[in-house]
Formats: C-alpha cells, sequence, structure tokens
C-alpha cells in the first residue's frame, strides 16, 4: 500500500502540504530573504504544519474486505490527499485549516477495482475524488460538501505503466496513474515521446492532464494534451466507455472531448492510447527585447499568424522578465524556440526573428542545443520550475502569492491586461492596505488569440490570508468576466473556479452536461460540486 | 419565399434529384458511353424525373400565421428537400420512390424565427430536419420515422451573411446558412479565407460541416472543420447556446464540440465565429508515382510524420488513377501540395519528394501556382469536381456507385484496405452476379494513420439498385468494424451509417448523449433518428 509520501522513481519525499519534494521547499532562511522583497511579510517564517497536529479522526466508512487490501486510512495518506497545492491549499495547511480530510484513500491497481470502489461508494453515499499526482491548483482534488457520508481519494498512481508502443504509428497506450517523468522513462527507449511538459510535470499524471485539458510543451498549434489523444478508457459508475484507436473521425460528436475536461465529474479515466513524437534533434531558442509592451504583443501575433509554429513562444512583461532574471531595465522579453525530429529549425527562428524586429525588438545572437543557452532562456527555464516552491516560501512569510491564468481574442488582450494591472491591484490594495506587485506573461499563443497569465504578490494579514486571496480573486473573476476571457486556458475548473465558470458556460450546454452527469453517476459520488452541482 | 431551386449566385438551378447543377448533369449520350465502361448496365438512361410525378399531397400541418410567411409548401420545394445526395438518394428518385417528402419548407432568417419554429414544431408534434446544402450522403436530411404529425425541412440558406470581421484576429462571424462560394466571396474583400473545399463546397453551408464535422482543404493537420471554430451559436428547443469567442480554453469539456458533429439532433446551429486564414501567395505542387501500393504507403506515413504538413497528401491507387487520369500504367498516384501565405514553400515539397524516393516514388518535376500544372494533378483536380455527376449519370444507366471512406490507424491500414477489396467484392458479386471495380484512395493522413476512401461501382438489376447498394454497403460496414476503422471520417452518421455508429460508439457515451438530446431536445423533434434514438 504506497502511502504516496515518497516518489518511488527518486525516493525523495512529497511534500504532503506545500508543491513538491519536501527537500527543494526553500529554508528557513531562503524563506526570510524572499519575503524580505515584499514590504509587510512576517519577520519569520510559519512553521512547516505537522500531520499529527491535523484533525484527522476516524474514517467514516470502512471499506468491505474483499476492497480493504486496497484502501489505507492512514494520517499521512489522508492529508497528503485532502488538498490540491493552490496557494489557497498551502496557506489552509499552514494555518492549520485545510479542507475536509479524506477518509480513506485507495490505490486501484486495476480497472475492475476501480469499478468495484465506484460500486461499493455508489451503495454507500461516499464521495469518490479522483486524485492523480494532486497538483490541482483550483480546488480539484478536495471535497468541500456535506450531503455524503464519506469521502474516498481515490489515487490512481498505482496504475502506471505503459502497456503497449505502437511504434509505427507513434503512439502509445498509457496507465493514466503514471507521473510525467516515469512515463517519459517509458517511451525514451523507444526514441519516442509524449512531450507534455507543464509547469507540474514531475508531480502531475497522465490522467491529471486529461481530466483537466492541461497545457504543455507546445506554445502553438497543439497547445493541449486534448490534441494528442487517441483513445480514453474511462471507467463511470454506469459502465465503462472505450473509444476506438483512431487517428480522427467524424462519427457524431466526439466521445473523447466529453470526457477530455471531465475532471473527474463523468468518470474515473483509467488509460488512453496517446500520439507520441520523434524526440527532436534540431533545435533553436533565443530571446528578444521590446522596449514597449504593446509592440512585443504585435510582434507576437505576428508571429502566431506566420505558420512558422514555435514550439516556444512565452512573452515576459517587465515585472515578469525581472523577476525571472531574463531581463532588468524595464523591456519586455520574448522568449522564442523552434524543434523538430526531423529538419533544421535555424530558418524558422530567423523568420520568427525577422518579424519580430519589424516591430521594434531586439534579438539576442541565436542559439542552438550545443551552444551555451540565452541566457535570458536559461533564466527563465530555471525560474519557471523553481517558482511553485518560492511561492510556498512567501506564503510561509505570511505574502498572498498566486497565479491566475486566462485566454482571450488578439482583440481584447490589451484592455484586459490593462484591466488585470488596474482593477485586481486595486482589489489588493483595498483587502491588504499594500500595493501589490501583478505580473503578466503569454504562455500560449494563437492566430487568433493568446493565453495571459498573471501573478500577484503582495503581503497578508496574518489568518485573513485566504479571505485576501478570495477577494483579489473575486475582482480577477470579474475582470475577465467582463472582458469575455476564459475564466481558465489550461488551469480546469475545479471548484475555485465555479463562479466564473458558471457565468461562461452556455446554459443549454450546462443542460446537457447535467445530463450526462445524471446518466453516468447517478449516485452523483464523482467529484461532487466539480463544474456542475 | 426563396424555393431553393435556383442559386442566386449564379442563376442557375439546382438540381431537386440529383447531385449540383442541373445544366452540369451528363445528358443522355454521356450517360451512355458512361455505362458503355461497365458492363451490364442499361442500353439507354433512365429518365430524369420530373417532381409532377411524385406522389406529394396536402401537408399534414399548417404553421401559424405569424410564421407562414417564412415557409412553402410548393411541390417543387418540398421535393428538393425530401433527400440528401447520396447514391442511395438518387436512385430512389430515379425510380420514383423517393424518402417521404416534408409537408414544409421553412426559410427562417433569423434566430428568433428559428426558436419560433422549433417552438410551434415541438407544440404540434412536427419533426424538423435542419438542411444547409442538402448534400448529406448519410440520410442526414431525409424522416424515416411514422411518429411525427408531420415534417419540417428547415432550409438555413437565408442566413448567408459574413456579420463582422476581425481582421487582426483573422476570424469572422458567420451565419450558417452560407453556401461555400457566397461565404467566400465575402471574405475575399478582407483577404481572408476559411480555405474549407470539401468536394460538396459549392452545394454546402457553413451550418452543415459544423453540424456534420466536415473534412475540408487540407489533407494533414487541421483536417476537418472543427479546429476552425472559435465559438457556436446553437437555437436548440431548450434555449440558445452561445459559446465565448476564445482562441482556446480548458474550462470543462468543450461547448462546441459537443454540438460538432450533432447532425441537427441537438440543436440548429445558426451562426459561429470562424478562424480564417491568409490567402495563400506560395504554393508548390507534383506527383510521385509508385510501382507497389505497400511502397506508397510507407512514402505516405512518413511524409505524416516528417512534420511537413503538406496541404495536398493524396493517394490515389492504380484504379484511381487510372479513373482519374492521373496514371494509366497501373502505377499508384500521390497528389502531394504546399502552400503558404507567407514563406516559400519549395523546400518542404523538396524535402516530401526526398521521403517519397526513399520508398521508391518516381517525381514529376515541380510545379508552382505560376507553371503549367502537374497533368497529373490536374487530371485528378478536375475528376474530383465532376466525379459526383458522374456517379448520377452512371446511376442512370442502371449501375449501383457509391463511396464509402473511414480512418484507421496505420497498423490497420494495408489489411482493411485488402479486406474491403476482397470482401466488398465478394458482396458486389453475390448482390449482382458480375465483379465490381473497387478503388481506393487515402484522402487525409495523420501521423498513426489515414482516411481511405473507396469507390464502388457495378451494372445493378433494374429496380433493384437500393437493396444490391444496401447489400455491399452492410458488407462494408462489417469490414470497418472487424477492423474498428470508423465508420465515417468525414461523412457524417446521419441514418445510413447508424447500424455501424452503434457499434462503434462506446456505451456510457451514447447514454450521455441520449440525456443530453433529453435536455435540448424534450419533445424529440430534432432529425429523429440520426445519431440516436
Amino acid at each position: 500500500m504506497p502511502a504516496a509520501a515518497t516518489d518511488p522513481r527518486t525516493s525523495r519525499s512529497r511534500s504532503w502540504w506545500g508543491w513538491g519534494y519536501a527537500d527543494a521547499h526553500p529554508d528557513d532562511a531562503e524563506c526570510a530573504a524572499l519575503g524580505a522583497l515584499l514590504p509587510g511579510t512576517l519577520a519569520r517564517p510559519l512553521p512547516i504544519p505537522r500531520v499529527t497536529d491535523l484533525p484527522i479522526g476516524r474514517p467514516a466508512a470502512t471499506p468491505p474486505s474483499a476492497l480493504a487490501h486496497l484502501v489505507t486510512s492512514h494520517p499521512q495518506a489522508r492529508a497528503a490527499h485532502a488538498m490540491g497545492k493552490a496557494y489557497r491549499d498551502v496557506i489552509r495547511a499552514l494555518r492549520g485549516q485545510p479542507g475536509r480530510i479524506p477518509d480513506l484513500v485507495a490505490h486501484p491497481t486495476t480497472d475492475h477495482e476501480v469499478a468495484d470502489l465506484l460500486d461499493w461508494a455508489g451503495d454507500h453515499g461516499v464521495a469518490v475524488i479522483p486524485f492523480g499526482g494532486g497538483s490541482s491548483v483550483v480546488g480539484g482534488v478536495e471535497y468541500r460538501g456535506d450531503t455524503h457520508r464519506a469521502v474516498l481519494s481515490l489515487d490512481l498512481t498505482s496504475m502506471d505503466r505503459v502497456l503497449e508502443i505502437d511504434r509505427a504509428g507513434r503512439s502509445a497506450r498509457i496507465q493514466a496513474g503514471a507521473l510525467g517523468p516515469l512515463l517519459e522513462d517509458q517511451l525514451r527507449p523507444h526514441g519516442l515521446t509524449l512531450r507534455h511538459f507543464p509547469q507540474s510535470f514531475e508531480f502531475s499524471t497522465l490522467g491529471g492532464w486529461l481530466a483537466t485539458r492541461a497545457g504543455g510543451h507546445y506554445a502553438t498549434v497543439h497547445t493541449h494534451i486534448d490534441d494528442f489523444v487517441q483513445s480514453l478508457r474511462v471507467v463511470t459508475p454506469s459502465g465503462v466507455s472505450t473509444s476506438w484507436r483512431l487517428p480522427a473521425s467524424g462519427a457524431g460528436p466526439s466521445p473523447d472531448r466529453l470526457f477530455l475536461g471531465s475532471e473527474g465529474t463523468l468518470g474515473v479515466i483509467t488509460e488512453a492510447w496517446m500520439r507520441l513524437q520523434e524526440r527532436p534533434r534540431h533545435k533553436a531558442s533565443t530571446s528578444v527585447t521590446f522596449t514597449h509592451f504593446q509592440q512585443a504583443l504585435d510582434a507576437v501575433r505576428a508571429i502566431a499568424q506566420s505558420g512558422l509554429a514555435p514550439a516556444n513562444c512565452r512573452l515576459l512583461d517587465p515585472g515578469e522578465a525581472l523577476l525571472s532574471g531574463a531581463s532588468h531595465d524595464g523591456s519586455s522579453v520574448l522568449v522564442l524556440g523552434f524543434e523538430s525530429p526531423t529538419t533544421a529549425v535555424e530558418d524558422r527562428l530567423t523568420d520568427a526573428l525577422d518579424i519580430a524586429r519589424g516591430h521594434g525588438g531586439h534579438a539576442q545572437p541565436t542559439t542552438d542545443r550545443e551552444a551555451p543557452a540565452d541566457p535570458a532562456v536559461s533564466a527563465w527555464r530555471s525560474a519557471f520550475l523553481r517558482m511553485p516552491y518560492l511561492r510556498d516560501g512567501l506564503a510561509r512569510m505570511g505574502a498572498v502569492v498566486e497565479t491566475f491564468e486566462t485566454a482571450a481574442t488578439w482583440d481584447r488582450i490589451p484592455a484586459l491586461i490593462d484591466a488585470v494591472r488596474t482593477e485586481v491591484a486595486a482589489a489588493a490594495l483595498k483587502a491588504t492596505g499594500r500595493p501589490a506587485t501583478i505580473n503578466c506573461r503569454l504562455t500560449h499563443v494563437y492566430p487568433d488569440g493568446a493565453a495571459p497569465y498573471f501573478t500577484v504578490a503582495v503581503a497578508g494579514r496574518p489568518g485573513a490570508e485566504v479571505e485576501i486571496w478570495d477577494e483579489i480573486k473575486a475582482a480577477a473573476t470579474d475582470v475577465l468576466h467582463r472582458h469575455r476571457a476564459s475564466v481558465t486556458h489550461h488551469h480546469a475548473v475545479g471548484r475555485d473556479h465555479r463562479p466564473g465558470y458558471d457565468l461562461q458556460r452556455p446554459e443549454p450546454f450546462a443542460m446537457a452536461l447535467r445530463a450526462a452527469k445524471n446518466a453516468l453517476d447517478p449516485h452523483d459520488i464523482l467529484n461532487p460540486g466539480v463544474l456542475i452541482d
């Protein structure tokens, strides 16, 4: 029975309360140094919370003996499955007020076991929260209701195998519980890769990516995991759904697209045939600086519309560039990268740089994989992976630090970004009495729009951090709604985004989704409160 | 009140019983010449059927006076809306046994009028068959039941305007009833194009493409209309669904993807924001011949996996190449084309030709748009657009001539194509006593598979053509099912593909779809019998 506290691949301990590996957390001294950057934070960090201090009672349900070997009620396991990894979750853990702790954690190893657990839960009014790597930042893996007798966290990470590989067709049948690195380990000997690298890559699973329509490696064209799905296997309380393995089909509405983004409310994704890539052999990347952010936006739009299809095309505003060390002079930085398994990519990079220069950009010399990387590119990459750990360090200093992301058409982008900067800053000032830092980057770009990603940082008031963030988030949701920007581009809806999602989703689609939910999950046990009621 | 018999753009008459424009039909002499190619066909063509010979009775329902100006019961209009344009439909018209003739044909001009018509139909038990260009080849636009009091064909072609253009974001809000040429006429002054060119381009509408997930111009990557949808507006009996205009979103399952492919069963698509392209300025195309079909398949797979993304990549087997005049020596022909609005494409064509040569292909000299086209490419293009007219000419000669298409992963493609050739030929022989011609082409290719498209031609027995085709089709459906090949890649399900679709669709998805249908169309008036019961 894995307690999920130790990663079997790395033998490193996963933090139950914060991001990633416990040994990668900033120590007290680094926390203090981080806090010193944000006026008004605490003098010393909040202590790291202990599971033994949590109010973990006896489980309110007992699994039948036939399933008992799959289920644990160990406090450490239950604590580690109580919440995701949003700022809101981390601060609740730090303040000793986590969400409702699940009664039980199950680690099924087969579809049959998943089905049996769902049957038992349905018969006994037990809520089931499907759980992959637990990296949700939208309240997607906790229970907030009070209408179920007990709560079972259904941890899929014991189903982590690549079961079949079709080398000629470049695809593989993969169990949903495989965490990113383990999945890639199994594909690497075949010269293949899924090449899906969200920021949470080490701490999230294929099933989680599929259930939340995760954003991956590519900044253009195939930005979401959706496009790499050949077929899905989903265990629902009303039966197993297995779509055919097809390169494409026009036979009715896509069955897979109903389950993609269903966030565990319609069924449990247990495996998928995924389209894979050859490992890239040609790479070229560089950065471009812009004095004026609007010029940078115009350049990015032109590149997105050029058909050049960069793999990386991320625009950092001055604050974001400064934070990540990509620039120090108030300029915006565009990180550009091209790659291909078969053909040289320097010409495409050159063409993209020509476009950027035409909009006032100053390009660094280009680099390929052999050469030392552009320092701005390297700085951004390192900061990208370290960021969630630093967020938790700041949380320990009493700061309110969180991100939110969205997508909108180009005509709305400038006003949207301005409005977020103005109105979210005003909300933060109102909530804290202090000016907030608000940075923006574009993570994914399209011919018709872009996905802005915002970071907010401001000192909180001790004990009021959750309320402060909720106030700021409400203002953000309001801005996004008024500008018709999506409540999320690739972080899913969960429970935290429900207010915005309910406004955004067309009502007839909500009716269809509720009806589908009733048909597939008649006892309403699957991830209650997520997406629909 | 348009009777839909004359195309207002071209002032040419549309055939009520056969493909396209009446004046483009082969005359009796050409029909006879076509028939001479197929042993056992009639000595002279069946006469062109007349509407006045049809059993068109009084309409079984009368619209309320407030809607009367939108509705006609003119026999010509009713006949023209009785069926689609499958071989099965054409032969039924020729034999004077069309499907049930709708009682009424409505031409709404606004969403309100569509909603009012649905309200009236729901209150009076009238089936509503959404109708675009009427080019369905799967029985998608006729009524086959007997549980509704009357049948209303809801013709959307009076809603044919491009309402808004976002030039910077390269997108446009377009009414669903716009036929292909009219749609492109309105985009052309802006330098933009939807670039969606199904074989039915002149005779099908945006709404029809969306409702059926039509396959378009591109042979790789963005093969279906789905990828070009920014948002949809759908009038359902339970309200209007308007999704936000977004470049991408991860907020729950995609609302648009539920309506894409819903074939008029969940609602009436009345408009869409569509992603557009710049008009291409660089083009290069050529053809490659292969002595061995399997080598051609390997070449096509390698090109599909190369990332070169040809716009055209169609492989004709020897029979198909002979039929279209692309080759006369028993070789297979690969038609390759590249295009771009911004950059030269010759290098990509060169790289693709290198791959083809590596698999035994013999390449013709490349051509660009200024130069005279490769004769094989030209021959194929002309034959492509003329083919449905020739089919109808052969139908008049008593031949059984029809196509069907599918998609499968590469590992299944060779055995699938062999099995179709063997088993469908056997079924045709059994049904007719004559050997059938069965040709194959790949219309769309993917890194993980391809979409084969088959043509069957054999002399029928007078009066038994429908039964013969149904027998052949049943054999084809059985082969596709056993090889796990989709019942359709881009022709939709309609009524004709229901047996195969019901086997292919995962049962839990069927449950969800039925539930969604009950929620959105509680009186079951929308396109009854299509997709679900």
